[in-house]
């Protein structure tokens, strides 16, 4: 498959369009030749991929050991554009031009997808059922929101939690201040702090997310909301999973690089 | 001493018109009576004052019971203005209006002054010597940095911090990528791990600082630089300590209410 | 009747939603608690309601003094949002906490509405018939035209206003730049002159508005348009005393209060 | 005189300059030929200048009959630039072209002059000692404050308003709410209620200004600070009457047309 | 046909009001008399009209020596708004109002217009087929693209460029680097390489346009497209004469003004 | 000479920073490693320095070919930031990453520079004497103004750059309307016809630049300016060879790589 219809089939099941104005991470193809240059571009064959949460050296270099023509990241290199090329931005450029590798970013399409992205892939985890999109950016989605048939226990949940995923050292951190047993919870991954909030306002009984911010705990004991802080890594490992599963439907050599980050 | 001439003070003190364009939050007398309203206005004496991290229900209803006429806090209430007073801003509002306690607030004012700050108070903890400042937005300073005499061994600066600080549950969080011995540090606190550019690019051995960032790992990786995260609530206790004395000598009253987050 | 159901019908019957953008007045309920904050929030009841134009201490003293739960005004407290509570802000928004009295504005659609608005009641006084919207802010309306059939001598309009309106001291103003007779007029209550081009390039014989401005007098004599001040105040008691009208069907107690400024 | 060292001569004694960024007003030459423009520009000679408040049709005609060279206003043409050239734009310019008139325009700059301003003339009548600049935009003056040794009761300084300025029907308006006898006044000419906050802040006993607004009532009243409404067009024959004295001692034949508007 | 009526036939066959946000140019009526200022206001005949490139003194003094009533040109003289009327401002609008002509600007829309326009004009020049818009600013068309039949060596459509346009002194000028044999052209007249990049994605053999700049040389030889620069004025004169045939059809008398510039 | 002190020394004698914020081109080291990266940053050796006006495949590659280790250029590859690497970005930046060749850019502060800059080197070449700064751009100047002595004719001069420069196929274009002798000139190069209107205000007899633009041909007519237009290659490459010029005296092996353009 050339990288083109790789990076083509990739957007339009992400609908990357859709989050085009309001993300700041460039996504799609984020760094890599393409045949829109004219004479200048070049469309080479994608026959192995590489899935990883964030692109960074350690995960560019694995890709280039284990023969891989492109990684894929939820986590890219270009967040608002690059004001020039050099230091940190040219010591990670170098190794993709160097090896020949291209990167392929989903930052919120990834979020968001309510079938492959990482809220869904977290809900799956956590068995949640009538599910709806819950958290807007600027009209878009970023996660989701659902009922756990039954209830369960804070405590409970978070031993679900640091069992299943890959919460680093320091655990699941508990803002325990909603009801005994939740049932209603909405999930936005990563820094989903930033959609208590809306998250009190739907009226749910807990938000599960990623990394904490200081002022979520009192926003969160005044409105006797619970908040599960269980990494923004861990919790954001299940939206490259499932385009691995992607890849290898379309017949691609696919590869998960696993570096965990503890936060 | 009249309200008026209490929150002049500090302003005075701490340079508070300097950060007004740069800082979302509203610095100085946030709410409570003030005399510029003409007859409308009004100057009530402050005899007693109590200091917090965070303004929030819990410290404000300890404001209160303690009697106390003005709350001081390093995070406020007012964020990039109010668009109107309903829902939690009302609710948080409400305990004020009703017990006539006025709110101080200090934010960046408060993190980057060299004296009284939280930064230079966790410099002082760290025993930091020929210190200057750090961290700048928008041409004023957020931080300090310095050296500490013979260097430490990062586990040991650790230690100090977990000791020393109430860090709470999760306790201090190392990305040990910088040397073995940590000489010259950076020190942002709260959420200062947005200045690790700048702790890279002024070559320092260890940036210590409050709550972490997903993206930070594989920048501090890349450039060989430690980074110390000891907590949002625990790196933040400095400032308002330091007021709470300058209170003290102006022959006021003053309770100090401890309030950990554990973020 | 809940606050939160007093408000929402409002907003449903006046269309709240599709001025939001476009006015500094924050429309809907201003000041009070509602149910979107979770635990700290509330949602009392409202059995008596109190209408006047202008939200401000001598109205709000005079809706705690009737007993009323709410003070629904024209004119509200919060415009383009507060900065920080303090100052005159702090003074008008203390008795609506001292008192437990919520506050519910209603500026631009309360003008635009094409029946319960202020320049619908205006055009009622005025025996308007054939009426089309007219004056538009970003693509809403906010005032009506219409036909006075058989026409009427500016003399004898001024003087219709003069005796039903409450037009304080300085009575009506005529600018008497168009025909004779006055057949086609145009109608936005207030601040209206804004709309003077609109008026004149809509070929009416008159404007009828509230308060002067300067540049209106040349331009009213040069476009041979009539343009007739009855008052600010005095054209803007429609809208409100609409909402009354709406209360009382809802079965709520409700009180008018009346305040001229003669402005 | 050429027309450029007209217009330079004015602009240096007035600084137009410091106004450029923050009046929507293009003072200084407004209309007319300029030597700035190579072989296609031109710079008429100015034996006779015409001075009056309003740039229109009306001042217009009768610069032109009056022979003059240049029409000098405070209030011009030409606000916030041109989009096109049509409509009453035409029309108003039409006659400056076609009678050769050029138009010299000074607003904010002549408002904030503290010798040749309005707000100065208007103080200068009403006797106001150790005056001091009052009113600021953008860091530029536009009124002055100071004191009427001895106090003036309101109702006497109305009726002196009343008996030397060009009132217009409606005469003085008074919004009585400061103390009986009025010592500390600020004075704004024209729409000078929007520095009604800086004027309570200040603590002056009363504003006097031209026009008045809806809003200004309670605010005024609240703060228990008098107002003065004088009329927008009596409060700004000052400044061009002080420029009409300019233009006389530098040997030019001067006409002053008197158009009071009422407004 | 008054003036009004022939403003608004050429907006409406022009779509004038779909371009109004995104062109500097202001086009419809640029400058003259119009009904919609009342009695200001004005709307005179049109018996004749000037047809012109370039609003210039040496037009508008054409169109006044012809008796004509009205000058239509592709650029006119506002260009973002006026400031001020003065300098060359000044002296290219006198003659509009000395000799009672109006001006009549079409830029973006004529470039655009798929049957009236420049590059549809140049594309019938050149025998191209198959044709579809090309070359958006802002979700608008300037420009079109297609096919000519059989293809055309780059050589022979430069010769005939030069022998049918007004190229001036300096001829056509080539950059040779797509194919021999040129078969999918864009054109988009005037300043269209700004286009190129959309050209080349396009995948087509060549771009047609007016004036160079000199960012295109490198891009265009990378990309291996071919450029033709056949001047700004010799590329746009077809768009004005498509309008003085409408107007003929309409029965007005009509005079083409031919002023080559050479650029 | 390391490149970051290669860099530094240029920076400071052109002045880099003050044109940081005006200028959509990156200047200083616009690709390449920099030490500011921390561990993954690095600082190679330069020992020879290519020179060249436009940074593009061309010239890019002869620089690898001739072993220089950075590019020095007018005309970079990043105007305005990058949104992200990939087409005809990612095809110029491949064979600096590639061939391991740093970037330096300087364009407005090598336009402006007084005696290093495009503009003063074509100063030297027409023998303009008592030269002061011309061309301001937010603050900053970008060209040079001063005196031929004896003055010159304007086809005299045309024959000096036609016989002096690489003015390629379409020779130099005259727009000769100024006065026959030429003594007071301004010289912007490249795109310098924009600043057209500062000449005819500062009352010279020519504008000495590089591309012409359509607009240029009537206002130097009405003004009565002479314009020369040279080529936007062929008066910037003065700049360039001034800074390979201070390379030698450096120490550094330098090569000149020039690519006209005929643009």
């Amino acid at each position: 498959m050339r990288l083109s219809e790789f990076a083509a089939k990739l957007d339009d099941r992400l609908d990357t369009e859709a989050y085009a104005d309001l993300d700041a991470s460039a996504n799609g193809l984020q760094v890599g030749p393409s045949p829109d240059a004219g004479a200048a571009g070049s469309d080479p064959e994608v026959d192995h991929a590489a899935f990883a949460v964030d692109a960074a050296a350690e995960t560019i270099e694995a890709t280039a050991d284990a023969g891989a023509d492109v990684l894929v990241t939820h986590h890219g290199l270009v967040w608002g554009g690059l004001d020039r090329v050099t230091g940190s931005d040219y010591a990670r450029l170098a190794p993709l031009f160097e090896e020949d590798v291209a990167l392929y970013v989903s930052h919120l399409p990834l979020d968001g997808h309510q079938e492959l992205g990482n809220a869904a892939g977290l809900a799956d985890l956590l068995g949640v059922r009538d599910r709806e999109p819950f958290g807007t950016l600027s009209g878009e989605w970023i996660g989701t929101r659902g009922e756990i048939p039954g209830g369960v226990g804070a405590q409970e949940l978070v031993e679900t939690l640091e069992r299943d995923l890959d919460v680093g050292g320091g655990g699941v951190q508990l803002l325990d201040f909603g009801p005994a047993e939740l049932s209603e919870v909405a999930i936005v991954t990563g820094s989903g702090v930033d959609w208590l909030d809306e998250a009190i306002d739907a009226g749910v009984d807990a938000l599960v997310t990623g990394e904490g911010k200081a002022k979520v705990y009192h926003e969160a004991r005044e409105a006797g909301i619970t908040v599960v802080l269980a990494g923004h890594y861990a919790t954001e490992t299940f939206g490259v999973r499932s385009l691995q599963r992607l890849a290898d439907e379309w017949g691609l050599e696919t590869t998960y690089l696993d570096r965990p980050t503890g936060l």
